[in-house]
């Protein structure tokens, strides 16, 4: 690293490029104990570039996705992240569970076991379900929910005896199409609370959660349940691509302190979690997103 | 119009360029007695134009929007309206009443006396109310939601005595940022149940909101509340400007029958609005749009 690099990363955030307000957090930093990256945030680096990042930078936690994984297996990437110290605060991600087709559905039930499977070698806090969507051409939104609960419950027995905790995470409703047909934390709990807390939890996310009139209301409601607390912002103009219009935090709408006390009020004292899809932070440098995130989480995330 | 452009208009819809289901439904059919334009849908249209075109496809009703109504003035829009023998089923819109600043609120009060104003003059059935997003810079949702209601406390009084009916409208949660902080019916039932249900009434949307858990509820709960009920799809991929996502019945995931039938058993037996803001739509041949959506109505709307 040169010294010009590491003096922009210390001085401009990305991707907004505007001054950092505070300098970034140094590896031991209090303030960093409960910080985890969710690799898709940093979406070029492989599980062991990640991890390295994570170390690097102090944070000591990690949020995994299967695909990057399975690449080097379980087995490697659950060594790697025991080797640098880390905790797994989630893998990302089982569900997919609406589709009516009937080998779709064995499909989709098999590939949630290995999952499942791969959440427990890795000893992640949970594994976070996007549920899925309307099955193509389909506008029985109804039917798809219900498919989506036998689903899960089908799932919860394998996943116990694993001990994997299934995270339930309610979507924004721009996603109810074609991604989660669970669109509220008071739905996903409605559905949570037929199995016992420590087997299925619910996942607040910012992004997801922020406009519901309800959400202090539904988290109050989620103690005990809270599996997981992943933070990005609510930015506008929104960007085209509807998946990948997540913001830097404080780049946007959401107020974070609000929400982080209310998960706290709840119970909830686990990582917390950047997740960012967006194509502007996944253009800029790896190290300087993450210098760029401990600085927002603690300017945006962790005030009182 | 040429033979060949009429032949098109009756065989293929747009934007969609798909062939037509149905043939176009003629002026007299009873079922064209409840579908309404609103004039957005064909946005190149003026009043006058837009007027013209519902006589011709034999629409009973219209829907306008301020700006196309005060470049001719609302008493030559009400004359024009009153002499083609169509019924105005909403004014579009008055709210916008977030802000913070007292001399803005003071200017956005005004504003919506004077929509109040108009809506009274072209005896339109109801003023759409979209309440406004965060003011800039604001992360405090839950002020800007209660400035919005105390905002809609002022002008009940006012629109009363004019006798209009505003017409709460929940917004999708993909707006609740730049748009409208009034997210789904059962928030915008909570404020307009403050008020008696001839003076304030709620406006559903199958856009706005199709995705919620439990809009058949809400839905039900407005029984006498509901004031305008308008109709678009929900298309994927999204468009990529949220503003223009808006898509022609039968192109997307909504089921619009369920809706509409949750709607009547609610009692509500006035205009359906057929609202699309949609550049593909707006590029596309007014009155094409028009026999399009009249066909998709009779297809995708009003079976049981």
């Amino acid at each position: 690293m040169t010294d010009a690099a590491l003096s922009t990363r210390e001085t401009a955030d990305v991707p907004s490029g505007r001054p950092a307000e505070v300098p970034t957090p140094a590896p031991g930093d209090p303030r960093l104990a409960r910080l985890s990256l969710n690799q898709r945030t940093t979406e070029r680096w492989s599980v062991a570039e990640a991890v390295a990042g994570c170390v690097r930078a102090g944070l000591p936690a990690i949020g995994l996705w299967r695909e990057p994984v399975q690449e080097i297996g379980a087995s490697a990437a659950a060594r790697l992240v025991a080797d640098a110290g880390l905790r797994v605060s989630s893998l990302c991600r089982g569900g997919f569970l609406t589709a009516a087709d009937p080998s779709r559905r064995r499909h989709a039930l098999d590939d949630n076991r290995r999952a499942i499977d791969e959440a427990a070698e890795l000893d992640a806090a949970c594994l976070v379900m996007v549920v899925g969507g309307l099955p193509e051409g389909s506008r029985d939104l109804a039917g798809a929910r219900d498919r989506m609960s036998d689903g899960i419950a089908e799932l919860v027995p394998y996943a116990a005896r694993r001990g994997v905790r299934l995270a339930l995470e309610p979507m924004h409703p721009i996603f109810c199409a074609d991604r989660g047909v669970l669109s509220t934390l008071g739905q996903a709990l409605d559905l949570a609370e037929r199995f016992p807390a420590d087997e299925v939890g619910v996942v607040v996310d910012t992004f997801h959660v922020w406009w519901d009139p309800d959400v202090l209301g539904q988290i109050g409601r989620a103690r005990g349940r809270i599996a997981s607390f992943q933070v990005c912002d609510w930015i506008t103009p929104l960007p085209p691509d509807a998946l990948l219009s997540r913001g830097m935090m404080g780049d946007g709408h959401i107020d974070f302190p609000l929400l982080r006390r209310a998960v706290e009020r709840a119970g909830y004292a686990g990582d917390i979690e950047v997740e960012i899809f967006n194509a502007d932070v996944w253009a800029a440098d790896p190290d300087d997103v993450v210098a760029t995130l401990a600085r927002r989480y603690v300017t945006h995330v962790l005030p009182d």
